[in-house]
């Protein structure tokens, strides 16, 4: 392992959004993101923490101990032969989706200022995590299963790997796996090749890249990203005064929705004007409704859902506006199958580390000569 | 069948709340409600849409039919010899919870206005859903699970009995029962004798009472209760604009969490002041935070989690305030294990049939002579 960076094919598009160039984060622009209801991988945004790792798959174990019958070191080849394959369309989001809608409210030093593409859909193949841990057999007492990969970062002076956890029981759903292919391809180095987890419905960071070990324990990983880095601390609670166990272990997501077509500020023709946007629904809820305003939010209509769906994947939307000339604040929410809804401002939800930003999606544009009535003012 | 009162031991407590003398609904008042995790039978919250059906148990007799292998008629004597007993703890909590809020935004007539005790948590016992079904054997077309009871009711001219349905999967779960004990006492009339369903986390219209079929389907039951009433309509829509199959049909419940003691108006010695109430996660995830405000919702401080807990239950929370002398608003808010949360004000899910009142509780108390500095002006 060295540094380098990232390999092809990601990034080969002109137009990705580098938050970060080391380590490398990006994503694509909203309109390029909706195109497609399966991100193809180029474009599938990247979160990193670290140095892309190049591991030599012949020479790669998987470590399996902690809380199991018989402590394992697995190659990809006795993967292969022990388990079945299985795919699984999900999609990713990491935590900090969205945090410039909270950095706008106050900033947050310290932290990448993701726009509203930290976020892709993929068909995963791989193995099921569940599969993988009865090979070593679960203890009794096992209620966690710590995950840990190969990626070094650092944090206050300390270098360390990247690692999280699962509730045992996420870990073994059927639909929670260690995935070595992405939309049908080998799964390339920068998504964490040649193995990573894929937890669908839970926030990013715990679909563990370049995954190198898997401990299993009565308590959650006691690594940085899941004890202190992750957590959900009390909304408008400043970073001096917390209290740093009062946050939530983040796991499964909030329901958010977004417009990603047109784009803010644009300038559109009056008359109809289509907008489309994606909307999630966390630990595999449905996107049971997408409200969209054109009025900055004193009236609305539902959008029409599109027909692609998948359990663990987003849920495209779009809807025809009949805009007249003039400046206008569009405005998307969402309710989901267990009618829980978003805040409708950022400021409700704003916290020190800026995760969950799921705040009303609001753009601003213009039609026609932007002379018209204005609904909105700048 | 014929009309008459509802049985004992309901409603001997004379500060029961009685929303509707007939059919009869009725809760107990908010300070008793937060008196005990296991709610009394004897207080447990009424939802009646029409007479209590008095059953003979010896004639009694389940019927299942439609999607299935082997229709079938059960007796109690059946289900006892065929069926292993499980006891689930769960909550149940009806849809119009909290109306009330929503009414003062804007009438809602035609609907009960539940204050926010339409909602009991109890200890249920009987047999799995699932497990009965297996008798029938379930065939493969069938996706939802439609229940209809023995109690009539009338709407728009016609009388027929009360029903709903469940998705296959939840109806499946193994924690969803048909339960004929509620915290260990035989089920009395008025919460459904001798056997109704307990589908945990789900709405409580879905937990049909006096069950008397189960009938396997592709679709949705077309019972009143679940095509028309119990749908969730856009915000702010209003009824004679409605598009009627725009609604989504609730079944999961929402996050919610309710300031019980003090309460609403209380006058209280100036000083520490100990503040309780619920929370409640629909569909099995947790209540992660509960946040209290003395200011209207300027500050906020985290309430202590009560140790009291179960997967499908409330969570009872507290936190003692230190108030000066003056008037005070107390907000409660709630976070989900998904990070969801609540909306800040009523007015941003009011919907026309007056369902999932969620928004953050407010409750204006003053302390002490009242003359201090107001934090809340009347």
């Amino acid at each position: 392992m060295h540094d380098q960076p990232p390999a092809p094919p990601f990034g080969k598009d002109p137009a990705t959004i580098v938050r970060q160039a080391d380590p490398f984060n990006a994503g694509p622009p909203l309109p390029i993101l909706r195109a497609d209801f399966v991100t193809p991988v180029e474009r599938f945004f990247v979160r990193s923490h670290g140095d892309v790792p190049q591991v030599d798959p012949a020479a790669y174990r998987l470590r399996i101990g902690g809380l199991v019958e018989r402590p394992l070191e697995l190659s990809l080849d006795d993967l292969r032969a022990a388990c079945p394959r299985y795919t699984v369309m999900a999609t990713l989001q990491c935590a900090g989706n969205r945090r410039q809608d909270l950095i706008a409210v106050e900033p947050i030093p310290g932290e990448l200022p993701w726009g509203a593409e930290a976020i892709s859909n993929a068909a995963w193949g791989g193995y099921r995590l569940g599969d993988v841990l009865a090979l070593a057999g679960v203890a009794p007492a096992a209620a966690h299963v710590c995950l840990s990969g190969l990626d070094e970062t650092e944090r206050h002076g300390e270098r360390f790997t990247f690692g999280g956890s699962l509730p045992l029981a996420k870990a073994l759903h059927p639909d929670t796996l260690l995935a070595d292919e992405m939309n049908g391809q080998p799964l390339p180095p920068v998504h964490g090749a040649p193995l990573r987890v894929v937890a669908p419905g839970y926030i990013g960071a715990r679909s563990v890249k370049w995954l190198a070990s898997i401990t299993l324990a009565e308590q959650p990983s006691d690594n940085y990203f899941q004890a202190v880095a992750y957590r959900l601390f009390p909304a408008n609670t400043q970073r001096d005064s917390v209290d740093w166990d009062s946050g939530i272990m983040l796991g499964e997501l909030s329901v958010n929705a977004v417009i990603c077509t047109p784009g803010a500020g644009a300038n559109v023709p009056a008359g109809p004007l289509e907008v489309a946007g994606y909307a999630t629904a966390g630990g595999g809820r449905a996107v049971a409704r997408v409200d969209v305003s054109a009025d900055g939010g004193a009236t609305w209509r539902a959008a029409q859902l599109e027909p692609d769906s998948a359990v663990w994947s987003w849920r495209f939307w779009s809807i025809t506006l009949d805009l007249p000339d003039g400046q206008h604040e569009l405005v998307v929410r969402m309710i989901d199958s267990a009618a829980n809804t978003q805040p409708a401002e950022p400021s409700l939800v704003w916290n020190f580390k800026g995760y969950m930003s799921n705040a009303w999606h609001r753009i601003a544009i213009t039609a026609g000569s932007g002379k018209g009535a204005a609904t909105w003012d700048i």
